[in-house]
């Protein structure tokens, strides 16, 4: 019971823990807010997380983008063509940033740059991340068969213009950047 | 004399503040190591920046996108055509990375997608940037003359796929996603 109730309230910290890195940042969000805006009880911190900030930190990283991640995954499975899949991706993207007032872009890039040169841990977690999405999206480009090395180039690109459609909407308040994509993966897909 | 001492110190502590801002983001860099590793009186720092911290990122912020700015057309202006505008863009960016063992990659995104959801001035001054940025690009793209409806929309695509590289690079310490983006602007460019 103690047990089940330590597990829950570690997975409580990490999920506030990526709420807030993705809407300002990794070195901004102290642990005391996150113990705070999480509910969780303070003297248990450090043993839930005995490497401290950094350790939250990755599992924030893991947490979110496995979510991404799992979310791609089902777009890929229920999409009929590349098209719609790549479509209903930029929708769910869109629909996050507005559901948080543009607060929510990628749940990883910011921790990704704040962290690439002075934590390897969080460095190492974030590329993971940005692998597993990666591969997802080669799925659901590849239509349900086994992606092939053009099919993960491809999802590689993607990957950039909406990492850098994520970033631009969140400083323009405005998701054109992102659902002006479709002219640019038309081109990319054409053979 | 005291005036033009200010002003040089002032302008210090900003590129002190864009180099770290770069490498590890706005929260991380505390004024007081930008006052310490610019070398920069402490006594004046608010007397040169009234507004704090927040007015030294807007400028550092300013001062690294303007850099950036002259360097993407210094570079439109020496290239034969867009395609070599673009490959010598990507060199320059490269360069950047390598010279800085992956420390720095957009001078600027890191602030950007800190301070979006909780520094408007912050947030605005780092779109001016992004928008500067992309005329810059459309006049390379342009090959001289005065960029076309097309050519700013590419140059957006070529922005947004450099930020999603450059954030790549950093977290893989490798510049194999900036190299790489050859064929995508190939696809991009053709009609």
């Amino acid at each position: 019971m103690a047990v089940k109730s330590r597990g829950r309230s570690r997975e409580q910290a990490i999920e506030k823990a990526a709420e807030l890195y993705a809407e300002r940042g990794f070195a901004a969000t102290g642990v005391a807010e996150v113990i705070e805006k999480s509910g969780t009880p303070k003297g248990s911190f450090y043993f839930n997380f005995p490497g401290g900030k950094e350790e939250l930190g990755v599992e924030a990283v893991r947490s979110a983008g496995g979510n991404l991640e799992a979310g791609i995954n089902v777009l890929a499975e229920s999409s009929d063509s590349p098209a719609a899949f790549l479509d209903s991706l930029v929708g769910a993207l869109v629909a996050g940033l507005e559901a948080s007032d543009y607060s929510r872009g990628c749940p990883i890039a910011t921790v990704a740059l704040e962290t690439a040169t002075t934590s390897e841990p969080l460095r190492s977690a974030a590329g993971e991340q940005f692998a597993a999405w990666q591969r997802a999206i080669a799925r659901g480009i590849a239509g349900g068969d086994e992606p092939k090395a053009d099919d993960r180039l491809l999802a590689g690109q993607v990957l950039m213009l909406l990492e850098g459609a994520l970033l631009m909407s969140r400083v323009g308040r405005t998701t054109d950047p992102l659902t002006g994509l479709g002219p640019a993966f038309r081109k990319l897909v054409e053979d």
